[in-house]
């Protein structure tokens, strides 16, 4: 299987430049003066996610598209509807229709056309309305040029932090963890990368211990708070952790809970669960990581306002 | 009166690199699309403050300094704090015994000396500290290097944004204010910059209406919960405010609160109420603004931790 190379990152960080914010390496000061953790904040990206990154390399790197489609419920679906409003095409997005109001709204106000569906038939209705507009589909993770997208954070880590230990991503789909590899170890081939996942959904780590994709039942994953991380790896995908992941991390629903809390009130930054599980794991696993800086990825910060009150109040 | 030159902050610049975060310009996209506000959030400085560049800036203009007092009960305190702790001296900071327990510890975990003293004595018991330990005083806003300091962040609005239209600035001892009108007038010369003020403390609106400081109780300052927004322009800092502002914004109260939800929930940024003013400047006098891109500065985000909770659970 061909895996996405660090000439198709360069080309996807050339296409992105202008759209998606550079993001900054915060330093995540600590009592002791140590300035070890360091904060990679895509959550400050225009939709609040990383996933704008893949969704803006993937429109761009289209010849004349006339419009694209996509299936998503959560931020590959605003991604791709601002990438396509700032490309001036249209985009179709399919939308569960257990999905919460605030995100189907969201998606609606940047300009997409919402397709509703249930989730037997989200697959077949995204095919459908591919078909019939002529649109090209655009995944959340199993693409080359989503995981080029997403691979330019690695890239802009390894120019910002060349000394850079150890790089923590979230893995759901494994775009993000995919392309941060790549970059990753090409740029700084002595630096480890660890992918992040909620004990609850830790299929990902199952797959890599079974050294093939191994499933777990859609109820098993949708157990962790972490929304964004219930979808499974794709061949694709896989095919990149294996080659580029140094080993997974897991972290505990309290430990979600708790680095959303410290992100918001030592870090000023608003994180969802999803988005929290790097500094999460940090905060688990720092005595297992090589010694030198980490960046922790923090992917996302769409958080349910309801939750966020509550994860400050019960502080 | 001499007032610091584009010289001194570009010399700042210099010498804060590498201490301080360059913060990004991050869209604050809107529901039409369009993307006229930009903000500056310098709530993710490393003590959630602009104030660590004029701390920064002022202690590495130091000949071999042995050591720094500073006065205050705000993010002054951790910004000298933690400047001094990186250059390697010891630093002194005089706070009112009526300070929030969290402030004093989050500066004491910073390394420096606290000495309590009543509000009454505050700026006789930091002379006597002076005195006694034969440290210079870093003052908050009153002294040419924090100015060129704040300066830095007019500077790289200037470079990353050259077609700004308008800049928007807290003001309270006015030494942000101060230095990014020298820097925006200088190298963006038909852009605006304005002051922003709680209405309840628009004291330095008053001083600019009269040509004069015009000093307002301490009472009636204490009123705006922008609790970083309750001192005073300085004679120096008002010279500068006089050649360089093209006016006041006010806020309201709760038009400050709407925009500490807003920060959280749409731009994923914990500011405190004073940090947030900028934003809700625009929020109500966007009207009133030149065309073209809008920057506005999200100063700080100490906010109590009580206070993010209610204000999110108010909405």
């Amino acid at each position: 299987m061909k895996l996405v190379d660090t000439a198709a990152i360069a080309a996807a960080a050339r296409r992105v430049e202008g759209a998606i914010v550079p993001t900054p390496l915060l330093p995540a000061s600590s009592a002791t003066g140590a300035q070890r953790l360091l904060l990679k904040p895509e959550n400050l990206q225009p939709i609040g996610a990383f996933k704008l990154r893949g969704a803006v390399n993937a429109i761009r790197a289209l010849e004349r598209p006339r419009g694209v489609v996509a299936y998503s419920s959560g931020n590959h679906a605003q991604a791709v509807a601002a990438a396509a409003r700032a490309a001036g095409i249209p985009a179709v997005i399919v939308i569960e229709d257990t999905a919460p109001r605030r995100k189907v709204d969201a998606t609606a106000e940047l300009g997409a056309e919402v397709v509703l569906t249930t989730a037997q038939d989200r697959t077949r209705t995204a095919e459908r309305v591919t078909e019939e507009r002529g649109y090209p589909l655009i995944p959340p993770f199993d693409h080359p040029e989503v995981i080029a997208g997403q691979g330019t954070i690695g890239l802009e880590i390894a120019r910002a932090l060349p000394e850079v230990a150890a790089v923590l991503v979230p893995i759901s789909g494994g775009g993000l963890a995919s392309g941060v590899g790549v970059a990753i170890k090409a740029h700084c081939p002595k630096a480890l990368v660890y992918g992040v996942e909620p004990e609850l959904a830790a299929d990902a780590r199952a797959s890599l211990e079974a050294g093939r994709l191994v499933r777990w039942p859609r109820a098993d994953r949708a157990r962790t708070i972490a929304d964004g991380l219930r979808s499974e790896p794709s061949e694709l995908t896989f095919a990149h952790l294996r080659a580029n992941l140094d080993g997974i991390l897991t972290v505990t629903e309290d430990g979600i809970r708790a680095a959303v809390r410290e992100l918001a009130l030592a870090h000023r930054l608003v994180a969802e669960p999803s988005g929290a599980v790097s500094p999460a794991a940090y905060a688990r696993h720092a005595h297992a990581l090589p010694e030198g800086p980490v960046v922790a990825v923090v992917s996302g910060g769409n958080i349910d306002p309801a939750l966020l009150t509550e994860i400050l109040a019960a502080g």
